[in-house]
This record gives structure tokens, sequence and C-alpha cells, in this order.
């Protein structure tokens, strides 16, 4: 098959980095014990899974004992919102959301729905922004939880959470942001945004699967989600993944080092020069805001074509590419968040989302923008729409 | 410190086996695509993923499709429980469990129990097995599940789960057994033993943590205790932990291998050879059953002493042993498992569980059985309540 290979769908999952695993691998073999034993295998696993904790809270802006390790992402999703709702039943059943959440979010929240609570979903502007105006307006006096993602999985788009975070507090609702996507990609200080919960993945950012993480600003009342044996001071029972903590710890650390910084900057050149190359394309259109988004995340839409034929296509030339969120199993329906910023089903179908990351090089823009141009023309000419456009437009 | 080193506390987690670890590098940080993913890489992860599915699904007697990976056996019993009990609510709001339940059942029921669910506790015989009649008596017209763990964690005592299930079935209610301790330490097929749900875990087998599964049988009623992206049928979302599953499928393909079961009985002849000797200290008992027990589990109560001071003196001579279960963190409360089996309080404290497995040797059984005799004499030097038995019986 092909011999070139791109990874170019950073937001689905990521490579683990080597300094990661190097770190991590002791911890599977040797540094063993399960941290809740006495002796001191269990105390030295135990130490580790603190160590690990802090580096985290130390580089989100949170004291350590705000962090719970989790399994992932979806999981803290889960917990942030069902847990919120039940602890917070008393105060109401009313909560706030908008339209362009992880399905994580969303179907916590239809579950939750099913239960008798009532959530109301906020617009976005074209951009895929929330207006804190809709935020304001919506709440109501029996709002317990506003949840308003950081950055969007499909478009990038980053939200004012700071401001939307202030406003919930106005009316004494917890505010909760997913920032699966934004972590290390984004600058985030906890109690400068003033958040009261906050979900992480590991995976997103080049540790491992199985770990994430939520954290909960101390006095936010949650009902736990994962009752047991009372690990993570009660919270969050089953035994800590202490390879997966440090996996997590050290993939942060290196994401936000100054090298992991300077990337970060390089990423999002390289992310502008691809913009640039794939608007060339004829009847195509950037998805999303163009400056306030994620560094990596680029989302176009070609008109006349099937985005999943040109993801084929693109993986025939070696390259991983995404036509929506990889986080939800294959569907054919079109895009949520791409119908909630306006397009029609027919652009939402064409939809290409490529998110570059640190592996990801000058040499990989110019080929991903050389065979997406072939490829989308190769598909348009195979279209009868694209032939009834030439036709009306000669 | 101490040179020598024995791990002696298996049921606590394990040591990932080589072939474990060697099996799952690659998914880190080669074939590390999204399962969900539709480009090659994705499929290819994907692929690796049903087949770790497979090769668990056949170990244990089920169709690939019933069974559902998770992070762990603690997600997997919360969710067993909280399920069953949130699908079947219809029916009724009664279950039925034991008092030697792990934790993470114990406070998953404790948690439904606050939304007014009703929990009947099954008391368990001296040599901590339940009695059947106690299930058929307790049974009712609205018992929607019977929750019975496969094996104890503490005590090892295997429960007769083909006679429960079907005597639960009788009344149809769901089975469903936590078989975390069992899982690869006894032979298992759900087909045969009729279960409805079986939670497994991974870092009891000589996986890594964070990775576990639920063996759901197909047409049992169960509500979702993480929703999201649909990843594993729609029924447990979150990205995939590919290089947890294909761990665990090696570690249990290890431990059911030929020479895994070999290993499984010198373990059982090393047990056994261990338990003789500790019983030769004055004052001690075998807590649990002599021989339906779980191959490398021993619990052995020594009057007059606590079992903390006894693991801490183990520790320093190299040994990892524990009191009870280290899978609540710890506390100063005697075993709830030696309290059902009618241990009064000091002798409940008085206990030192060891779990031995593949690693351990007859030159272990030896040296643990020195050591132990040596601290258990020195601790009941120190006591006074040994002084005074001593004087009384003279």
């Amino acid at each position: 098959m092909a011999e070139k290979f791109i990874y170019a769908d950073n937001a689905a999952t990521t490579r683990v980095i080597d300094e990661v695993k190097q770190e991590m691998l002791p911890y599977f073999t040797e540094c063993y014990g399960n941290p809740s034993s006495l002796y001191g295998k269990g105390r030295d696993a135990k130490h580790a899974l603190d160590s690990a904790r802090g580096r985290i809270a130390n580089i989100i802006g949170c004291d350590a004992g705000e962090l719970y390790f989790t399994s992932g992402g979806t999981e803290s999703d889960n917990w942030a919102i069902k847990g919120v709702a039940a602890a917070n039943v008393n105060k109401g059943k009313h909560i706030i959301t908008t339209k362009i959440e992880h399905p994580a979010v969303l179907n916590s929240l239809k579950a939750l729905e099913k239960q008798g609570y009532e959530v109301t979903y906020l617009d976005v502007y074209e951009n895929g922004i929330v207006r804190p105006e809709d935020l304001r307006a919506a709440l109501r006096d029996d709002t317990v939880l506003v949840a308003v993602m950081f950055a969007n999985n499909e478009i990038g788009t980053i939200q004012p959470i700071k401001e939307l975070a202030a406003i919930a507090h106005e009316r004494k609702a917890v505010f909760f942001t997913d920032a699966v996507q934004a972590l290390a990609h984004v600058d985030i200080n906890v109690g400068e945004l003033g958040v009261d919960l906050m979900s992480m993945s590991g995976h997103k950012i080049h540790a491992p699967r199985g770990i994430g993480a939520l954290y909960i600003r101390k006095g936010t009342r949650i009902a736990n989600l994962i009752d047991g044996g009372g690990q993570e001071s009660r919270r969050r029972s089953g035994t800590e993944n202490v390879p997966g903590a440090i996996g997590m710890a050290r993939a942060l650390e290196y994401m936000t080092s100054p090298e992991g910084l300077a990337k970060r900057e390089e990423i999002r050149a390289l992310r502008d020069k691809l913009c640039d190359l794939l608007l060339k394309i004829p009847n195509s259109r950037l998805n999303g805001d163009r400056y306030n988004r994620l560094p990596g995340n680029l989302n176009v839409s070609f008109e006349f074509i099937e985005g999943e034929s040109l993801i084929l296509w693109l993986d025939s030339f070696g390259i991983c590419a995404s036509t929506g969120s990889a986080c939800s199993t294959a569907s054919l329906d079109p895009s949520h968040v791409l119908l909630a910023i306006g397009l029609p089903h027919e652009k939402a179908h064409g939809s290409l989302r490529l998110t570059l990351d640190i592996d990801n090089t000058d040499e990989d823009v110019e080929y991903i923008a050389d065979c997406t141009a072939k490829v989308v023309d190769k598909l348009r000419q195979m279209s009868p729409l694209y032939e009834d456009y030439l036709k009306n437009n000669k």
C-alpha cells in the first residue's frame, strides 16, 4: 500500500511518546504495588500516584486534593454531569449546555432527561462560539449545572470559558467544562478561569488510554459515579492506574514545557499554511473560527463530495484524517456540530477534519494539501451534483 | 533494608508479566489508532480490540458480543448492579447479596439503598460459603438482582455459583457474580454456570490497571453507567483501551495455558504447605474453607496480635502481605468478611492474608513461615493480653 504515512487525526487519539512510555514502564513490572497496601511497595506506588497528581495539579493551577483520576474523558464527563445533578437535586433539575458538546456530555444529559431533568441546549454563532448573553438568558433559579466544552473536538473553537463561568456563578449554578481537547494545547489555569469542574483525558495528549482526570473545585457538591473501596479520597473507587497517571503527568509536562510550547506555535503555523492551501480548492470553506481555535485543528468542507470517500482516498495515500469526530462510532448522520454552526446537510457531509500535532512537518502539510486537492477533484468528477453545478455556472 | 523480596499479596494487584507487556507495547506507540476511525490505522486498532475480545470470550465461554471492556473490576461491579437496578425498576427494587462481598458491590448497593432500593444481605457459613436455602428463602417477586461473588478477596472461599444462579432464575431474578478474584485461578465457563453478568479485572491476573470487562448474557436488561460516543456496542462509551484489552487477553491466555494450569497446581501445593506451617504457630486458625478456596489464598488469624503490626514487621523482612483486603483504603475497622464468618473483633484484627501466585517458590514459603513465626512470637511477647492468657493457662 502507501509508503508514506502521515497521522493527522490527533484529536481522535495520539501516539504515546517515548518519554511517557519510558517513565510508565517500571510501574507495570517493578513498582507495581497497590497504593492502598501498607508495605513499602504499596507506599512507593502511593507516592508515585501522589506525585503524578501533584504534577498535573501544578500545571492546571489547582490543589492536588482537587484532582481525581478516572479512566478517561468520557468517564469524567459522565461523573461531572450525573454527579452534580444527583447531588443538587434539591436545588433543581435544570441544566444548560450547548448544541456542540461531545457525545459524552450530550448522552449523559440525555440519560438525565429520561430521569426528568430539563436541559437547555444553547445555539452557537456561525464560528461555533457560544453567546454569553444566551447563557445569561437561559439561567434559572433551578439551574444546577452549566456544561460548556473548552474547545470543540470537531471544529476546534475555543469558548469564552472564564466569562461563561462567571455568568453561571451569578445564578449559583455549578460550571463544568470538558477540556479533553483543550488540555495541553491551550493555557489552562482552573483558578483563573473560575470553573468548578473540568474533565481531562490522557490519550489525547500523548499519554495512554485508560487514564483521565476530573478537577473538582473544593466545596463543589458532587455524587460518586463509581463506588467501592474508597480510593481517590472516597470519590472514585477502583485500584488506581499508577502507570497511566504517571504517563499523563509526563505527557502534560512535555506538552507545556518550553519545547512543547514552541512546538505548539510550529503546529499553529503548519495548520495555518494547510488552511490556506486547502481553501485554494474551489467551493471549499473553513468551519469554525479562523483564529480562535485549537492550534492543530482544521475543519474544511468541500462541496459536492462525501467526506467518507475523501477519508478513504486519503487513507490510500497514507494520510489519516477524519470527517468529523472519531469519538462516535461510524455513523452516516451528519455532524451535529456542523449542523449547529449552520451548514446544510450536504455541506456537512463533505467535511474533512485534520488535527496536526507534534509529529507533523511542513512536508506533511504540502503532501496533505496536494493529495486532498487531487482527491477532491477526482470525487467531484464522479459527482452528478458537481456536473449540474458546472452546467449552471458556466 | 531487606535484601530479600517476596511479593505475597497477589490478590491486591499483580506484576504485569513480560509476555503481556511485550504484546501491549506496540499498541502504545505504533498501532495507536482509534478503533472508531475509518482509515487503516483505525481499522487495525479495531481488529486488535475485536481479537482481544474474542480471545477472552473464548476462554470464559461466551460470545464475543457478550463481553464489554471497562476500566476495571470496580467499574464492572458498579455497572452490573446500578445498571440492572435501573433497567428493571418496573419489576421491583429488591436486591439480594451476601455479607462478604467486595466494597465495590457493597457500596454500589449502599448507593441504591439511598435511592429507595431494599437490599437483603445473606449470612454465610463459618467457612464463608453462602447457604443456597438462604437465597431461596430471601427471593421475592420484586427481587430484580442477586449478586454473589465468585471467590472472596480476603478468605478465598469459592461459592456454589451454578446452584445459586439456578435458584435466582427460578424467581426470574438476574444473577451477577463478581469474578475479579476467581478469574484465571479457577475454571470458569459462564454458559455452564448460567450467570447473567460477571465482572473481571486485568490487574489481578498479570495484565495492567485500567482494564476490566463485564460479561452480559445476551438479552439481559441493563442500563449504561457511562454514556457517550457509543463504543462497546453503545453500552460503554469512551475510546477503547486497546493495549489494556490486548494485555488482558494475553494474561488470561497465559494463566489458562497448560503452563499456567500447571503453575496453578504448584501454587495450590505451596499454599497448602504454607498453611500447614503457619497453623503450627500456637493459637492460630485458618479463615475460610480448607479446600474450597482459591489456590493461592491463605488467611490465618493469630490471637493476641495486631494484623497491621505483623504486616509492617513482615515488610521489614521483605515480605509483602496484607491484613485483609488492599481494596479498601487503610482503615482500622476489622474486616467485614471475618466478622461475617463469626470471628470476634480481636481475632479479626489479628489476621494475615497471603496470596501466592506464579512467581512464588518453595523457598518463599519456608521464609514466610519462618518470619511469621518469629514476628508473631515477638509481638505476643509485647502483648499484655498474651501475658494474661499464659498466666491463666499454665
